[in-house]
């Protein structure tokens, strides 16, 4: 089941110009900023309301952040929906038709495990399912 | 104050293919179905925790979502935030220089004013602040 709109992840070039405007845009300043070595990307996350605005900026020519930000603009990357059991809507998007983009969740940023569905599969959107992790 | 993110509006050709699509990737039917003529769009509503979902197709060659659509592909076109008090919003962004694309609220879809701030003062994203309609 799909709990709430988690996050909108923006890919940005420099991080702390996108975090300054994002201050003064959403009225707030961020709650966080977050490393995660495994994806090769900085964040900051901004809270309104229920739902996260998470910067991400690419921080090795490799971060998929850094590869998707030379064909396109700066913008919204992609939105994430928590979800109850992530491995079960993994199994259930699977039989639906949808393309996953990883076999088995993985660890990200704000402790969460997390899966991407292939952007041609959902409309254009690149679509994360995250759930938090309870250790 | 931004209260929430409100909704995620997602520009798409073929409403009912995406109708079809979002039903089975969301895990939810849609709640409601609105045309909205000032813009020339047909929109389709799902509900995700405190957030909803809004396909957008246009309805003639003048809707912006038309246009929007002859230029880039599918995918997420705008995300909107519920403020408390959208004139004083507008009047807060003007002062800290981000350009409105309108002069004074708008009425919308789903008995909302709304405002767009320009996308090339916001990172790339055609931000919308939107305010209940309180009769």
């Amino acid at each position: 089941m799909f709990i709430n709109l988690e996050h909108l992840g923006l890919a940005v070039r420099d991080l702390d110009a996108a975090t300054d405007l994002y201050t003064r845009l959403l009225g707030v300043a961020p709650y966080k900023k977050e490393h995660v070595t495994s994806e090769a990307v900085d964040t900051v996350f901004f809270q309104v309301g229920g739902s996260k605005v998470e910067l991400l900026a690419g921080t090795s020519p490799d971060s998929p952040i850094t590869r998707y930000l030379e064909k396109k603009p700066e913008g919204i990357h992609h939105v994430a929906f928590e979800v109850e059991d992530i491995r079960a809507e993994m199994a259930r998007l699977r039989a639906e038709g949808f393309t996953l983009l990883n076999e088995e969740p993985k660890r990200g940023a704000d402790n969460k495990l997390f899966c991407f569905v292939h952007p041609k599969t959902a409309a254009g959107v690149l679509v994360e399912l995250c759930q938090s992790i309870r250790d």
